[in-house]
């Protein structure tokens, strides 16, 4: 089990079962060192969920948790990708934040600090990565926050 | 003549010419063998086209013609970076997907099809890339859809 | 002085103090010779300025007065991570500019100029880059533009 498996585990945190898009895009392809995740929807049970809006019908805490479980799925993946060593990661190297939300919402880094936090408490300094944290007008099925990142192996 | 070309050519498409943005950037970048593009507009005969909006007055097949035509746009300047020959490409890495949408859109996924089909279609394996897409609320010239991308040479 | 700080100068130009973000994230990360900045806010005097949306209460000149101060802080981290060298850039690589503005807003690229201009007027040739300018629906603290940026070193 990889050392960054076993920080999941005493989290009390399970990866998720991950399957393909339904669709012409990969959830990862690898250039190089560096790998490249697509743009990763909160999904539980093989479902979008989380769906709504920061600054409507969310609050910054339902956003962080919709972050931190986009993290999840984006480790699932990643898992794929490294053969399932997570400890290959060398480097998060950037995260994009897309949060769904109101006009006048101004809180985007909270809620991009539940996937910056989570990256942080598995990886070590390993996870502190770049990141940007924007405001969309909308998301697939409505969900709330949308993350893509890539990493260096 | 490329195999891509060739593709292209028997689905009855055509390369559209293209020139250098009016402004102190330029369509694409190399950095070691990834070449990055620009965000690229559909632009038809040298003009920004489908302009409108996914949710309001422009259906999904509309979106997905709209992101096409976005390929077609970076194809023509990623063949000049290429010096005329699209087979030097090894990879489609990543693209990314902006649909100028209303807050209550949902199908973003389904419009950026139009990109990602395009791409496996003439590309084959080599052309499944990771991709995010995610709903704007506006894009240059109103247009509907705008797509960057990154290939690995 | 690098060559790009006695150009800033001859401009009038003075980096910004930058900090370290209050977080989980890093202004930076390198991954082999390509720096990653993370999506960087309009900073002066150590807090976000230019509070406002295009299209709504910004003109495009202050729109392109923001993209101009998102640069130099992007550039006063990149030289914190170039160990105080800016003249070790070989390509500005990529700049993604997300616009604060309002839905029927169509003049994104006008206001990504403000970041293009300069980095060509610093960097010359070198400063020719891949870019987005997109509209986005908010961004953090309510500031008019945000930044992010790929250099290689």
């Amino acid at each position: 089990m990889s050392r960054i498996e076993q920080q999941l585990s005493a989290k009390g945190l399970v990866l998720p079962t991950v399957s393909m898009p339904a669709a012409n895009y990969v959830p990862y392809t690898v250039s190089g060192n560096q790998v490249f995740l697509s743009g990763t929807l909160p999904i539980v049970d093989g479902k979008p969920s989380f769906i709504g809006k920061l600054g409507d019908n969310f609050t910054i805490e339902q956003g962080q948790e919709t972050a931190r479980c986009c993290v999840l799925n984006i480790l699932a993946h990643l898992k794929n990708a490294l053969n399932g060593d997570l400890d290959r990661v060398k480097r998060v190297v950037r995260l994009g934040v897309f949060v769904n939300a109101t006009p006048d919402f101004t809180d985007h880094p909270k809620v991009a600090n539940g996937a910056s936090d989570l990256m942080v408490e598995l990886f070590g300094d390993v996870g502190r990565h770049a990141r940007f944290a924007v405001g969309v007008s909308g998301l697939p099925f409505g969900v709330a926050v949308e993350v893509d990142a890539t990493f260096e192996i």
